[in-house]
C-alpha cells in the first residue's frame, strides 16, 4: 500500500510561479486540508488569496508555519538561508520541510542547518516551470508527467521520504531520488548552461547598433525566438542559480567553449564533413528525448 | 491596383519542407494553374504526387522547366550552383526564378550566373520553417504572418519584383526587400548563430560519459529540450549555411564568445549584480519581439 499523501496543513513559503502552481495541483487532488502561505510581498499575498490559491496568506511566520505538517520553500536559491532562519523557530516537530530550488547542494548547505531536530528536511526540485514568475502565473498541470527530484540526506526517515514522494506522485510527477551533487551536475548541463547561453546570445543581440538590433527583432527567426523566451526568465532566480552552482556550471561552460571552438574552426577552414557529422550526431539525442517522453 | 499574383505554371525545384509547404499555400490560394516539380529523389517525387502537392514530378528538367513562368529553387544552398546549371538551358524567357535559400550572397554568386538574359532572377528567403525536411513535412500555413525577404539585384525589372512580392503577400507573408549582404548579417544573428549554439550544446551533452548522458536525456529540462529540437534540423542544409555565410557567422561567434566569457567571469568571481543586470536587459528584447508579433 502506498503511503497516504494527504497533509493537514501545507505552508507554501513564497507563493511564486512554482508554489502557486503547486497550490493548484494540491487543491485539484485534495491533498491538503488547508493551504497557507508565508509571503513577504503584499501584492503576491493579495493575488494568491484572490485566486483562491491559499486559505491564508501572511507575512508573519508565527501565523502560518506552526501546525503545518508540510512546508514547501519556493524562494530563489540565494534566499534559502535567511528564509530558513526566519521560519525555523516556528516549525512543528514531525513536519516535513522541502524546497523547490533549482540547485541542491547549496540548499542543503544553506537551508539544512536551520531545520531543528525532529523536523524532516528533504530537498527537492521539480523539473518543470516556465519563464514566468509570481502567483498570477500559476499553471494548471505544470508538474504532470514531469520529474520531481528528491535529494534526501543520509539518515532521512524513510517514512517521511515515502510520504513526500507519494504527494508528488499523486499530482502526476515521476519521482527520482538522487545525490545533491549529482543533481547539480546533471542540471548544469540540461538547464543552467542552456539558460546562460540564451541570456548570452540575446545579450549579444541587444548590444548591436540600433539599426541592426531593430532588424534582429523584426526578422527574429526560429532559434533566436526560442532563446528570447528562455532569456526572459527571472533575473534574480537565475543569478542565484549561477552563483550557487558555480563549480558545475563553470565546468560545462569549459566543455561547451571547447566544442564551439572546434565548430568555429571547421567553419573557418570550410570543413564541411566535420560540420555535417556533428550535426548528424545531435539528432540521436533529440530522438532519445522524444522516446523518453520529455519532448 | 496590386499586380496579379497568379502564375500559369509554377515549377518547384526540390520538393522538400519549404517547397512542399509552398505548394500547399499556392493550391489553397489558387495562385498556380499548374504545379510541377523537378526533383531527383524518386521517393520524394512519389510522396509529392501522392499528397497531391504537384500535378507532375520529374527528374528530367526538360519535362518540367520549359513553360514554367515561375521557378522556385528550394535546395540546400550548396546545391544551388549545380542545380542552376541543370535547369538554366530549359528556362523560358520572361520567367521569374527565385529561391528559398537561407543565405543570399552565396545564392547570388552561385545561382545568378546561370540565369540567362530575359529571365528575371530574384533571390528570396522565407523566415519560416521547422526542423523537419522532405515533402511529407509540408506544413499548412507555414508562411502566414512570417516575413519573406527578397534581395533583388540592381537592374531587376520592377514589374517582376512586384509580381513575386504579390504572390508572397497573397499567401499571407509580409514582404521586405533588402541587400543580400545585409540579409546575411541579420540572419547570422537571428538564425545561424542560435542553430550553431544549439548544435554545440547538444553535441557537448552527447559527448558525456554514458551514465551522465542517460540522465541528461532523462531529466532534460526546458532550455535543453528546446535546443535539441533546433539541433535536430537537417545536417546538410545547415552545413551549407555555415559554409556559405562564413564571414558573418564567424563575426557573431566572436561577439558571442566575448559576451559568454564576461558572464563566465562574473560567475567565477561571484559578481551577482553583473549577472542580474545582464539577465534583466535581455527581457526587453523578448518584449520587443512579442510586440513585433514574431513570438
Ligand atoms: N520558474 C521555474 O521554471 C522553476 C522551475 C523549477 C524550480 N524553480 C525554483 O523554485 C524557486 C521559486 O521559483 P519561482 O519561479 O516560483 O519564482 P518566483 O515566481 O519569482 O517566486 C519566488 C517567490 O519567492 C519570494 N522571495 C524572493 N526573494 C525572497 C526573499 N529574499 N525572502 C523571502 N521571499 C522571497 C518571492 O516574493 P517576492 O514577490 O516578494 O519577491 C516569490 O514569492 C526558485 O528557487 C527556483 O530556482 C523554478
Ligand atoms: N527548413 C527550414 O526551416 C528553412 C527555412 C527557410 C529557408 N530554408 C532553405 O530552403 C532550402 C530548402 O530547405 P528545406 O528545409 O525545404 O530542405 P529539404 O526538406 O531537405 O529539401 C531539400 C530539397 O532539395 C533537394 N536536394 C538536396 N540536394 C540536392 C542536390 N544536390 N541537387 C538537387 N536537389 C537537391 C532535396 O532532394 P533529396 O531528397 O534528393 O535530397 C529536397 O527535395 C534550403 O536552401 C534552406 O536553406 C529552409
Amino acid at each position: 500500500m502506498s503511503p497516504e499523501p494527504a497533509f493537514e496543513t501545507v505552508c507554501l513559503v513564497g507563493i511564486g510561479h512554482i508554489c502557486s502552481s503547486l497550490a493548484l495541483a494540491l487543491r485539484r487532488q485534495g491533498l491538503a486540508r488547508r493551504l497557507v502561505t508565508f509571503e513577504i510581498d503584499p501584492e503576491a499575498r493579495r493575488v494568491a488569496v484572490e485566486m483562491g490559491l491559499v486559505d491564508l496568506a501572511s507575512a508573519d511566520p508565527a501565523e502560518v508555519i506552526p501546525g503545518a505538517d508540510l512546508v514547501v520553500v519556493g524562494v530563489p536559491v540565494g534566499a534559502m538561508k535567511s528564509v530558513g532562519q526566519t521560519i525555523a523557530p516556528h516549525l512543528t516537530p514531525g513536519a516535513i520541510v522541502t524546497d523547490t530550488g533549482s540547485v541542491k547542494q547549496a540548499v542543503v548547505r544553506d537551508l539544512g542547518p536551520s531545520i531543528p531536530a525532529g523536523v524532516h528536511f528533504i530537498p527537492g526540485h521539480p523539473i518543470a516551470g516556465t519563464e514566468f514568475s509570481g502567483p498570477a502565473s500559476a499553471t494548471e498541470g505544470l508538474f504532470v508527467g514531469r520529474w520531481q527530484i528528491l535529494t534526501p540526506l543520509p539518515g532521512t526517515d524513510p517514512a517521511a521520504l515515502d510520504r513526500l514522494a507519494a504527494l508528488w506522485t499523486a499530482i502526476g510527477s515521476n519521482v527520482e531520488v538522487m545525490e545533491p551533487r549529482h543533481h547539480d551536475r546533471v542540471l548544469a548541463i540540461t538547464s543552467h548552461l542552456p539558460h546562460l547561453i540564451a541570456y548570452t546570445i540575446v545579450g549579444t543581440a541587444s548590444d548591436l547598433e540600433g539599426h541592426l538590433q531593430h532588424e534582429v527583432i523584426k526578422f527574429s527567426a526560429s532559434g533566436f525566438r526560442d532563446f528570447t523566451r528562455i532569456a526572459a526568465s527571472d533575473p534574480v532566480m537565475w543569478r542565484d542559480i549561477f552563483l550557487n552552482n558555480r563549480e558545475a556550471v563553470l565546468e560545462v561552460i569549459q566543455r561547451f567553449t571547447e566544442d564551439l571552438t572546434a565548430l568555429q574552426r571547421a567553419i573557418r577552414w570550410g570543413e564541411g564533413e566535420i560540420l555535417q557529422q556533428k550535426f548528424t550526431e545531435t539528432r540521436a539525442i533529440r530522438r532519445a528525448i522524444i522516446d523518453a517522453r520529455q519532448a
